[in-house]
């Protein structure tokens, strides 16, 4: 990691192999500020959401946070009230050895659902883990670890810019890979997106932003990031996106103006993560970013988007490498929106396959091999206003048969 | 076929192998009757839609057919003005040689969508199939093989029952497979269904009904069997479900009392098909049926049906026989309907293995055998109201992916 997640001063972190998942990698992790801080947390908008979701929102509720407990593994979710005592119990400990009230930390869990957490493991390994803490590259390493699940690599990213004479630094790490279909509020805020695995992600930065500006700051930010991420459109019970801020570097974030450069950078940050949770989704051989514009309105060019983005027939035809244009624009046409094909145009990889209703002669085989890439684009333009939208998706494979056909039993 | 579809007087039928499909299978089909009947049809309310849709809407508008005229292999979808005279030119031939005008008749097409239909080998394909009409059994299975794609089976159904003295027959076929997420609408009606390969469906009865009162009650089946059924939730550009009215039996559908007999035969016919196309969707190894109770609304139920149906992570889980229930739960309370996971039971075949929230200890391997079945039955009672829906879907499997990832080129 170039610019790691424990770049910024003030934070330790550490991950531990605790024994909860069985390939023994790391699965409990501690990522620990040395105060109290400004902290902002989107969650699920799933009507069934784990234990942990509804810890942690009681816990940010006051927009304060000191650190973050994880577990991946097992997602404490739908495990009644018995799963909430577990979810508290993880804060409890980690403030008992770190500092502070249980409600100063925000617990997550990611894995399988409805099996209560082995919690002499747990337990065990928050010890450990806490006696692990540090702030080298390591250390947010083996916490970035702790928070994988069918992950194949590691997804981090950082910004930077100056706000006056201060370097406001942003960072962040995150898993996905499966069940991935976020639509992540802030605190009720209602998501734009209509639908979107467990997705888990870690926000820091040394910037000084009160908790009220700091949550629509990762609000606007999760709506143009995580929330145009889908591997399988399947909304977890989990989904987290946390922003803790320090203040440590002395740059204030208090006007809009400085929102608006914080707010780029944040964008910078969490679309990086975004992209990177779809091209590492489960059984993922590439990357697929739609855009679509001059769609009647946002709604319209979104409902587009995911439509495309979400057939298993257009994923399928992405895994073969096949110019099969006509499942896009049929699946433009069947979501609802506004959508005139006579009017529309689209483009695979920059070629025109699709032009006013009508197909174009275009080199099939040629098409085919832009296509067999790790990053591929399809542009939509609609025709009939001006709206845009953008969603990253991936391939459908063999493999993601193989990884969720087997996963529970 | 036990009752196949020409056992009713005063219909001829054949298929033939025209070249249009690589395989050399059946691919051109006549269904022709004696004179002009009443008609209804029902159409994809996807935005992009075929040609054979556009001609199909104009011709069945005065509620009269004398018959339909079928391709496979091209779908004639996204292939503008030449694609609308191809059409128009197959109705024309079909009028030709069996008397009548062009507009009496209705043409379907299913097959790749973007090209323009091979009009030599389709007009040699509709002479020779008109030499070989006939009413047998054979007949009618030529038929059925030329309205295929990827089907693996024939589809077929029938019911009779008695009105006054005289005795109704109702029999259809239809294609399936791929593609599959019908929104059929009859003449501009709004399908209550929130989605739904083409779905290719022909409906035949001897009873005597006037095309306003047909309409309706190919509406109201369409409902709750094609529009109930989903493979892939992809809406098709070509989704078509046509009834003819022969009225050769003598018996009058006159009455609402006799409304109500006809929609229970036709829905036995109609539901029949539509398990048919669930069973033989696209690398399916089961039918699973999605059966929701008490949910709040009856939308809020087929919205509960359709996103547990469509999820990727359930149908892989149903492929490996992973009783996953954490999958259907989530997916349930994602979809935006009305959902209390702390009132919801849900059983796997009929064992209960979620209740009130929480988990309920269950033996995984014996659920996980009962799941190892050409039938799989997911029910869920969410508690709160007295609605319900029943949705049918498949599994998903390596095999759906080799089919839609080499489809194209």
């Amino acid at each position: 990691m170039a610019l790691h997640l424990l770049s910024l001063k003030g934070f330790r972190a550490a991950g531990v192999a605790a024994g909860i998942k069985v390939s023994k990698k790391n699965d409990v992790g501690l990522l620990i500020g040395e105060r109290p801080m400004a902290a902002a947390a989107a969650f699920t908008t799933n009507k069934v959401f784990a234990a942990p979701v509804t810890v942690g929102r009681e816990n940010v509720a006051d927009g304060t946070l000191r650190g973050v407990v994880v577990n991946s593994g097992n997602a404490n979710a739908c495990t009644g009230k018995q799963g909430e005592r577990d979810a508290r119990a993880m804060c409890a400990l980690t403030a008992q050895l770190a500092g502070g009230a249980a409600k100063d930390y925000l617990p997550s869990s990611t894995g399988i659902i409805g099996h209560h957490l082995p919690m002499d493991l747990v337990t065990a390994g928050i010890n450990t883990a806490f006696q692990a803490l540090g702030h080298s590259e390591e250390h947010a390493t083996s916490f970035t670890d702790a928070v994988l699940t069918t992950d194949t690599r590691r997804k981090f990213a950082s910004a930077t810019f100056k706000l006056g004479k201060d370097r406001v630094t942003i960072t962040g790490i995150c898993k996905g890979a499966g069940m991935i279909g976020p639509r992540l509020s802030v605190n009720g805020a209602k998501p734009r997106a209509v639908k979107q695995a467990t997705m888990l992600a870690y926000l820091l930065t040394d910037a000084q932003i009160a908790a009220p500006r700091l949550k629509k700051l990762l609000q606007t930010a999760s709506e143009s990031s995580f929330n145009c991420v889908t591997i399988d459109d399947h909304m977890s019970t989990n989904d987290t996106a946390v922003l803790l801020a320090s203040g440590a570097s002395g740059a204030k974030v208090a006007t809009d103006a400085d929102s608006v450069s914080f707010a780029k950078a944040l964008a910078d940050v969490t679309q990086a993560l975004a992209r990177q949770i779809a091209a590492d989704g489960e059984g993922a051989t590439k990357i697929v970013t739609i855009k679509i514009s001059r769609a009647a309105s946002a709604a319209d060019a979104r409902l587009i988007a995911r439509a495309i983005a979400n057939s298993p027939l257009v994923k399928c035809a992405f895994n073969g490498n096949d110019p099969n244009w006509g499942r896009i624009v049929s699946a433009a046409g069947m979501c609802g929106a506004t959508f005139d094909p006579s009017r529309a145009t689209l483009k695979l990889q920059g070629t025109v396959v699709f032009r006013a209703g009508t197909p174009v002669a275009f080199d099939a085989e040629l098409v085919s091999k832009s296509l067999a890439v790790p990053e591929v684009t399809v542009d939509l333009t609609c025709g009939g206003g001006d709206a845009r939208a953008v969603v990253w998706t991936c391939d459908f494979s063999k493999e993601y048969v193989s990884i969720n056909a087997d996963y529970h039993t």
